[in-house]
Formats: C-alpha cells, sequence, structure tokens
C-alpha cells in the first residue's frame, strides 16, 4: 500500500501552525509497514485542492485528508473529494444525533451550518469523533482507499489509533501485519550507540532496527513482521536481547515511558518523598516532578538558592565549605542535599549545582555540574561535564538527576 | 507571486520530523505578500522528487526547496533541479574553499564527498551558509524562480531571512513592498478579541488585522502594501491607535517581545532583584526566569513549597492563617510573598498559591489561583478563575505574574 497525506487548510500555508498531522500518521503508518511516499498541502480553495486530490488519485492507493470538515464554508474536503469521486454526500443519523446531543448538552443553540458535519460521503464507513463533531470516514472505490479526518490533533490522534488502525488492517493481507518495539536510552549519544550495534543495524532485515535521537535521549524502534503475534514478540525479543547485551546500562524504558514518568512511578509506589536544592537549574527539577497530577503524595517542595547568599541562608552552606571548594562542587552538592532533606524530612535530598553558561563560575567551565542525593542514610553526588546551550545543560542535568534517583531507588528496593 | 514549498527528505515521511521549515518559510513570504498555495514532500527518491518538481513548475513561478543538499548519495535536489532546467553543475570556488577551511579549522580530514556540497546549478547566486557547509542557491529560469536552502532550520533560517528575502524584495514590483507589525496581548481570548474589532476586521483592506491565538496569548499581525517605508509606518501607526483605544489594557509588545523577556529586561534595567515562593506552580516561575542568561543579577532565589508542612517551617505561614483562610487565599499569597522577600533581602517577592487540579483543594475549584506581589514596601494580591487543564492553569497562572509585575514595577518607575 503506497500512502499520500493531504493536509487542507490555510492555516498551515500562511505558516500559523505546522503540519504534525502528517508528521504523527506518517509514524503511524511506518510501524503498520505502510509506505508514505508524499505529503501535500492545499488551501481552503476548491480547484487546487481538486488538482492536488487527481494528482493524489494518480500516484497513490491510500490517500489520508486532515482538515477541512468543520461546519463553515471554508471546510471543503469532502465535498470536493465527493465531486472527484462521483459520489453524493448523504446525512448520517448516529453523526447528525451525536451533533445535537452536544449542542444540547452544552446549553447551547445549534445552528443550521453544523448539521454540515453529520454529512459523509455515500458508503463510507464512519470514524466516531471521541473528541468533536466532525466523524472522520473511509472509502474504497476503483483500488483507491480514501481516510477522511478532522484537522484538530486532539481530534485526529485518537480517531487515528482508535479507528484507522483497525481499517487498515482490516484492509491488509494479515501475513504483512508489523508488530513494534520502542528501547529508550539516556546517556549514550546515537552515534555511539550506533556503532556500538552497527554489524547488527547492517544486516538488520526482520526485526528492522531504527535509531534516532530526540530530546537529549536516543530510542531504538524494532519492527517485526509476521502473521503470528507470539513469534513477532520472539523475534523481537530476541533482537532486544542482544540489543541490551551491547548497551544495557544506557536502557530505561519501553515505548512512550519517560525517564521521568517512570522514576516519578518508582517513587509513588515506593511510598518515598523527594524534596529538592536547586541551583543552576533553577526549579526545573521541581517544575516537571509537579507537572504529574498528584504529585503531592511525592514531592515536598525545596529551595532554589540561585544567590551564593541564599545558599548560605537558606541551606546553612558553611563559609569555609564555599572557600576551600567552591559551590560547584561534590561538597556543596551533597551538603545541598542531606540539608533539604532534613530540613523537609523528605525521605530523599537531591540537588543540583554547576555552570549552566554562557559564563565560566569559580573558574569552573560551563557545563561542569553536581548532582547530590541523600537517601537511604547516604548522601552520593556524581560529576558531570556536559555540552551544549545554556538550555540544553540544565535539561540535561536534569534528566541525569533522575537517571541517578531511578537508579539509587532500584538498588535499595 | 505565486510560491510553492517542496522538503526533500524521507525522515519526513517516516514521520521523524515535522515540516517546521514550510511553516518557517511560509510565515515569512506571508510577511512580505507573497501568495503560498502548496507544500509538497517527498522522499530521496530521483523519480518521485521529479515529478513533484514537475507539477510544482506546471502551477507555481517561485518554488523554495528544503533539504537534500548534503554530501551523501541520498542528497539529490540539486541534481534531480538541474536536469530538469537542463542545467549543469558547477564547482563554486568560494563554497569550496569556505568547505575547505572549515575541515582545516575542526582538524578533520576532508572526504571527497564533501566536494559535492560546493556544486551549485549554474548561473545561480550562491547564498553563504553562515551556519554549515552546504550553500544555498537561487535562479530564474523562464519566469520560475528556484530557490535552494538546506534543511536543518538552524541553518535555513538565518539563510532565509538574511538572504532569501533580500533576493526575494529584489525580484519583486517595488510598489508591492509589504511591511509587518505585530501586537501582543495576554488575558484577553481570541474571541472576545475579535469581538470587539469586528468591524475593523470586517472593512479592513490596507493594512490587514489577523489575529492569531498562541499559547496563552493572542498577537494581531499589521500588514501594510505601500512602496514608501514612511507611508505605510502611518497607516500602520492610525490602525494600530485604533485596535489599541479598544483592547490596551491587554496590549503588552510588539513582534518578538514576551511578556517574560520585556518583565526581566525591567527588573534587570532597574536594577531590582526579586525571589519567589511558588505552590501551584512548582518552580515554574524560577525556571522561566533563571532561562535568560544573566539571571543572576536579577533572580536570588526561592521556595518551592508544595506541601502545607513546608509552607509552614520554611516559610512560617501561621497555622492560624492556614485554619482561617486557607492555603489557597489571598492572605497566604501575601503572606508568602513579604515572607520570601524578606528572607532573601530581595526587592520584589512573588509568590503562587491555588488550586492546579485535578482534584479540588480546601473546598476551592480546580483553577483558583492567588498571586501575591511584595514590592515598594506594599504588598500586593491578585485573585484568578482559571480554565483548562493542570498544564495550562499553571503555565498562565505564572503568565498572569509576569504581567502583574510588570504593571507594577512601571506604576513604579
Amino acid at each position: 500500500m503506497n500512502a499520500e497525506i493531504i493536509a487542507v487548510g490555510s492555516e498551515l500555508l500562511l505558516g500559523q501552525i505546522a503540519n504534525t498531522n502528517a508528521q504523527f500518521i506518517s509514524k503511524g503508518l511506518a510501524d503498520i509497514g505502510v509506505n508514505v511516499f508524499y505529503h501535500s498541502v492545499a488551501g481552503d480553495n476548491q480547484n487546487r485542492l481538486s488538482s492536488v486530490i487527481q494528482t493524489a488519485m494518480s500516484r497513490s492507493d491510500l490517500i489520508i485528508f486532515t482538515g477541512g470538515l468543520g461546519p463553515t464554508k471554508d471546510d471543503l474536503t469532502k465535498e470536493t473529494i465527493a465531486k472527484l469521486f462521483q459520489k453524493e454526500l448523504v446525512h448520517d443519523e448516529a453523526a447528525l444525533q451525536y451533533i445535537t446531543n452536544y449542542f444540547v448538552q452544552t446549553n447551547r443553540e445549534m445552528t443550521p451550518n453544523n448539521k454540515k458535519q453529520a454529512l459523509i460521503i455515500e458508503g463510507s464507513t464512519v470514524l466516531p469523533n471521541d473528541n468533536g463533531m466532525a466523524p472522520g470516514m473511509a472509502f474504497t472505490h476503483r483500488n483507491i482507499t480514501c481516510i477522511l479526518l478532522p484537522g484538530p490533533p486532539s481530534e485526529m490522534r485518537p480517531m487515528f489509533n482508535n479507528y484507522v488502525i483497525p481499517y487498515l488492517y482490516s484492509k491488509m493481507d494479515v501475513q504483512t501485519k508489523f508488530h513494534s518495539r520502542v528501547l529508550r536510552f539516556f546517556g549514550i549519544g546515537e552515534s555511539v550507540l550506533e556503532t556500538k550495534l552497527q554489524d547488527l543495524i547492517e544486516k538488520q532485515s526482520n526485526p528492522t532496527i531504527a535509531p534516532l535521537a530526540s530530546e537529549h535521549e536516543v530510542t531504538i524502534r524494532l519492527t517485526a513482521a509476521h502473521p503470528s503475534e507470539t513469534e513477532a514478540k520472539r523475534l523481537l525479543d530476541e533482537v532486544e536481547q542482544e540489543v541490551l547485551s551491547r548497551t544495557g546500562s544506557y536502557f530505561y524504558g519501553y515505548d512512550d515511558e519517560t525517564l521521568e514518568n517512570q522514576t516519578f512511578d518508582l517513587l509513588r509506589n515506593n511510598q518515598l518523598t523527594i524534596a529538592s536544592a536547586e541551583s543552576l537549574t533553577g526549579g526545573l527539577f521541581s517544575k516537571i516532578i509537579t507537572d504529574f497530577p498528584g504529585s503531592s503524595s511525592v514531592y515536598q517542595g525545596g529551595a532554589v538558592v540561585y544567590s551564593n547568599a541564599l545558599k548560605q541562608s537558606m541551606l546553612k552552606v558553611p563559609h569555609t565549605l564555599i572557600t576551600d571548594h567552591g559551590v560547584v562542587s561534590s561538597q556543596c552538592a551533597e551538603w545541598m542535599a542531606e540539608e533539604i532533606r532534613s530540613q523537609t524530612e523528605a525521605d530523599i535530598g537531591i540537588s543540583f549545582t554547576g555552570v549552566a553558561g554562557p559564563e565560566a563560575q569559580e573558574d569552573k567551565p560551563t557545563g561542569t555540574v553536581f548532582i547530590g542525593i541523600s537517601i537511604h542514610d547516604q548522601t552520593h553526588s556524581f560529576s558531570l561535564k556536559l555540552a551544549g546551550t545554556r538550555k540544553a545543560i540544565r535539561e540535561r542535568t536534569v534528566k541525569h538527576g533522575f537517571r541517578y534517583l531511578n537508579q539509587l531507588v532500584k538498588e535499595g528496593q
């Protein structure tokens, strides 16, 4: 199946938004082994949209549309497709009922143009919209399958995952089912990881092995093609084992897991509380841990001691420690972690001190970082030399903090 | 001039990255009045890329390409374009010299395939790459202008701003020059703003008025078309004055200014120091203010008092205040702001307390927020009722904090 994705909307051509829908759908299609050969974007103009669709009809056998299903005159995706495929638009009773109910529930008046959203192309399968009003639809005509999805990502994404993927599986040869697994790594660069796996990557066929760098992490996507899920799982297990035997110390989780939520869950499940003392990260650790709903059962609070004066007044860092070792030191990191733990009576104290840049501090270069963790009546410190911008150094510092925390909590279990 | 943007790269079709280059270029072209009618993406495949380019040649008079200018065999943008326009590729001496120097400077060996990056399409204008090796190029052939840009945004963006825009201006009729100005608003929704300006928006012609919602803010882009910059400025001033007479209390700045950097600069220029006490925002304020290089001259530090116990131990919030008013109260916000200011000896103390959700607290619903600011020997508190997710409530709370801070510092000047 060769696919093409057509996004409809003048806001894309004006640069008001990026076409993240095409990225999302492409990734989803790659996961199930469908080749995407083209993305196209057209505005809310019937002639130009028609010509884009005609080109797609001449070269692709799966065309996925996003956008232009709304109630206003500008929204003309299904009208244009219906015309080109010589099909009628018909009212879908279930969709109409759903839209009517929505207006009753939200106590708003339904204007006549909203009925337009319940129109579907005759003979198509309706894809329910669990997060909005405009339903999606799918049909196959003369060996071309068209799938129409709403534009807002909050509506499109769940519809794609819950209804489009099963629809496509039903159209595909069962022999070609694909099974994916993502392995997540932190603390190793993409090129080093690739070098360690070079021979595996070169001889890969089934499963395929695709490394990808993203947000200070590296992931490896393993994809196995097999009619039997059990056998596909066995193939994935086998190559995973080989990959982890070479790079396992940097591995932390699967699929959509993050280092942050894995660590947060670990703390919560172990009923451990934590407090933080941050210098160079300036509150980034506490910001991230309080992003999680329910964080108050884990996170107590902490001190952001950006100035040296505050390190002394809020965290009682001794003057002699600063003159002997400086605030950018393992000694200071350990003191900060112990002191915040004792002040807050939390089970764990974590601290971050270092040079985020752009300027050096205490003659220590940008990227010099110390992390302290006080846990189980022991205090550990970790020293890092990080490269990159001020932003990258701060972000990576906190990620390293989560990683060490993760390790120490697991070791104490 | 009718433009089309073609991105080349299989990583886009695999969904590994989003086509943010097309968004950036579209915005830049909209600013100078060039219509973009299509975006297309093709992979690193000569046949399919050729067919996409041929379609573009049949319908657009400006085609901007991104990607595929690198040294490897996969990179075939200029080769494919040269073939279709029946042009030769020739070595550009300046580009070759630049690439050779780059390898000498970084003490690396230059492999022969790197010379490929110095090949340009004969007769084209070379667009220097100030942030990488592959130069861009531009040429016009039979009324079609082609512009080739590198794929990495860090190379493409400065090349577009510094070399493509002037090149396009040189091609355009001087009568049609466009001048833009963005007005930035916070604290008002897009639909309310639009309603207040409805008649202006409806009768708009020159300047045009385009509202856009983004990241808890609303912007209005004013665009005037006039050969004289002075006259264009006068037209923009006139409509700006009318817009601000209706919505001025929500206006805070122009173009790329943000509420955060404007406030930071204001504090720094007034040599004011600040400390923070955060509950529901959990360090987000301190994280944002320490994002700025040089923040240590302004930001002292602060307390993240997520648990009520810490509010009492670190910030000495009296037990009676909590039993009488709760921690989600203006009284608690004011206490926290005063206490952190006095503990840190900063000029200003700012505090955030409230309910980020998902659960209510002290019988106060999600979105109940109090901000305290202690400044110039006075303490103010502000009460907000915010809607949205936990994330949105936390982000908007901090934005409101910056807004009130901004107002109070300006009033004290």
